[in-house]
């Protein structure tokens, strides 16, 4: 059973000031859920469709609802049999060293959380984010995770700031950069990534200590760039291969 | 002006079996019409919302329309000042030599978009598709080229008799491959990706000659796959970086 205030409340958390009111964010489907209640954060309550789906979890944290009611608290077109609602962690402080991947304006949700899935592939476990960037309880970004959400520290935070005082190189993509399978990449580092459209910022440009750029193949008239996801996959891979 | 007939057919073609009727096909937004308008694609007609974005067409193939009639014929929650049809091509043969992406059952629209970019930006100029695979006509598909779809030739055929009679190594990736980062790759090969809840099928499999893997970094417990189009990324960029 779900009252017509939980769905209120439930579907509000989609649009992130709610989520800051309430602290609370939620996930969809057992296997994003599954990894998120294996991890440090918090249930809050669970609701899904079937009672054996989450044995062992206390029962004043669980609601066993219909399908209707699924779908009345779903941000999903076909719901998946569950959704739980987590407590909103307090941000962890950013370790200085490794390899850490920094967002300048990155806006799409896909985007993010598809970042974060390769931050977790390539065992980075800190991604800083400007601002402006989505929001990563978005439920489209914790969606797109499948569940590295639970082991990649994400911060938001002032990024000119925060690579102004950086005591690693900064590594900045640009068409006219270095081209990134000819040098030793360290593994210590920050490689900052940009908005969708419009690449890195002037200001954070000016911050950039290495500019680095993946080579396209042949002098074809060819594509002018590469998806924000897909460029993260090829520079993590690049600092990752020998290693 | 929009005739209520026109609207129907242009809706239509957000539908396979209607772009296969008509052989038609439609793209949305001045980055990805220009890009088509300059390639050998056969433009049908041109529904813009200003007369002068693309002067030098012939009158009869343009009409200029309202932001209210464009919102009626566009697939986009934010339809983007014009839409054009064009006609559907005729598949072009495959060639047999050179690096080939082969897709076994890729249903999401902007997986096999976001791959096309890669083909175009990584010189793969054919792109083998299993009937199974989503449409590259559909409108999620062309927008997530960004025009690329000029300049890769994207052939459906069966993959299993397609890949029976292939004369260079076929390279399937898997968990337990050998990892990518240590091995020679050749310049002339087939790359299969597989369906993204569940990879490549057996049948694909026993066709593979090449069992390779992208390794994840270190020991930690971690995501277990990546994204197929971040997974052709890395791949891609692997088989090109020595070129």
């Amino acid at each position: 059973m779900v009252s017509k205030n939980q769905i209120k409340t439930i579907t509000g958390l989609q649009q992130k000031k709610y989520r800051k009111q309430h602290k609370l964010f939620f996930a969809e489907g057992i296997k994003v859920v599954q990894e998120l209640l294996n991890s440090n954060f918090e249930l809050h309550h669970l609701y899904a469709t079937t009672a054996n789906l989450f044995a062992g979890l206390p029962n004043h944290k669980v609601s066993i609802i219909t399908d209707d009611e699924l779908k009345k608290i779903s941000a999903l077109t076909t719901p998946q049999s569950c959704l739980a609602l987590f407590t909103m962690p307090d941000e962890k402080p950013l370790t200085t060293t490794g390899l850490i991947v920094a967002l300048d304006d990155v806006r799409d949700p896909g985007n993010l959380g598809t970042i974060i899935r390769l931050c977790d592939w390539f065992g980075v476990d800190q991604l800083v984010c400007s601002a402006e960037c989505v929001d990563v309880y978005n439920p489209k970004v914790v969606q797109a995770t499948m569940g590295s959400l639970t082991r990649v520290n994400v911060v938001y935070t002032n990024l000119k700031e925060y690579l102004a005082t950086a005591e690693t190189p900064v590594f900045g993509t640009f068409m006219d950069g270095q081209n990134i399978y000819k040098q030793e990449l360290p593994q210590n580092g920050i490689i900052v990534l940009g908005n969708e459209a419009n690449g890195i910022s002037a200001e954070i440009e000016a911050l950039s200590t290495n500019r680095i750029a993946i080579p396209r193949f042949g002098n074809l008239q060819q594509t002018e760039s590469l998806n924000v996801a897909t460029a993260a996959a090829i520079i993590l891979s690049e600092f990752r291969r020998n290693f």
